[in-house]
């Protein structure tokens, strides 16, 4: 690597841990910074210094939230039968966007893979249990990534909720919207096959 | 676009900024971002707002320098008969990777590009011939893109900066290292053919 100002070599470092950047990415991101107005990187380096302080995780739900209440943890609001599990705080806001849920939501922080070291009990599972029986929860919407780590979560989530009160499912698998069935993977179509759905 | 929070959605606004990220790889870096330490957060916030203060640029080759002394102007180091010009600081250090040229460098800042609003008043151009008049240049390389802005730039830069005492070359153009005549393009391959070098 070309041997840049220290302080240069430093950002390109920091840069290089956003997922997908590599060295060249980084000493181009970097050197685009230099072209910035310095208002810009003012207002960038307080963003994220403050980035903590602003952006908190519900102790409940582990939603995002900003102010002292969480907006997803609102029974005024939100259909308080209704648990959907999801992996990332992020995913919640995809499903939101779809505008077709509106229970509630538990955010598990990752998913079951012994290989990076995350074993069921990082999944928080007495707390969704808990949750599930002092909020009265009927129904248990699994929305983990179709992976195999995610799969496995999946399943092991299902032995663990499920018993005479409580229903538990999962994102239908099948041919995504607006895909030509040429495209479509073996195993998609055979799970699209599996799971027909009545019109 | 999801809700996000206020916070988030502004430090999306901010990293969109960088070259080549869209809104989605923005949202990735941002909720990246928030699993990182608070201590990263705060190194690289002060790094950000420090960055002009500490990453100057040099007043005579417009090159980049951490202290009040370039390391590319010490004449005691590098060759003062060469000159290599370039549009922009990145540049000067991947041609130091080479380790073949040891001359000096000038930084344009940019190229022509009369769709952007670059004229040839931007490239200053009176610099560039003091410095070659003050330090008795004999060797003038311009290391330009090979784009048509590039093209442009170069053109007009061998027009004004030669003269009886100064020769002006620019980069060979033909085959990169390590590549297969199959699959390069047919102008490259026909700069290639006329710029044929002995062995």
């Amino acid at each position: 690597m070309a041997r840049y100002p220290a302080h240069l070599t430093t950002l390109i470092s920091y840069l290089k841990k956003f997922p997908g950047v590599g060295s060249k990415t980084a000493e181009r991101f970097a050197f685009h910074l230099l072209d910035w107005k310095d208002a810009e990187l003012q207002d960038l380096s307080s963003l994220l210094s403050e980035l903590k302080k602003n952006i908190l995780s519900c102790q409940i739900c582990h939603c995002l939230m900003e102010e002292t209440e969480c907006p997803f943890c609102n029974l005024q609001k939100r259909d308080g039968s209704q648990l959907c599990v999801v992996s990332s705080a992020k995913d919640v806001y995809a499903i939101e966007d779809t505008k077709v849920y509106k229970g509630l939501y538990h955010v598990t922080g990752g998913l079951i893979s012994p290989i990076d070291g995350r074993f069921p009990e990082h999944l928080k599972i007495d707390e969704i249990k808990q949750r599930i029986h002092s909020l009265q929860i009927k129904d248990v919407l699994l929305a983990l990534d179709s992976t195999l780590e995610g799969d496995a979560t999946s399943l092991f989530l299902k032995d663990e909720l499920q018993c005479a009160d409580v229903s538990v499912t999962r994102l239908a698998m099948g041919v995504p919207v607006g895909s030509s069935l040429d495209y479509i993977d073996g195993g998609t179509l055979a799970r699209a096959l599996l799971g027909r759905q009545n019109f």
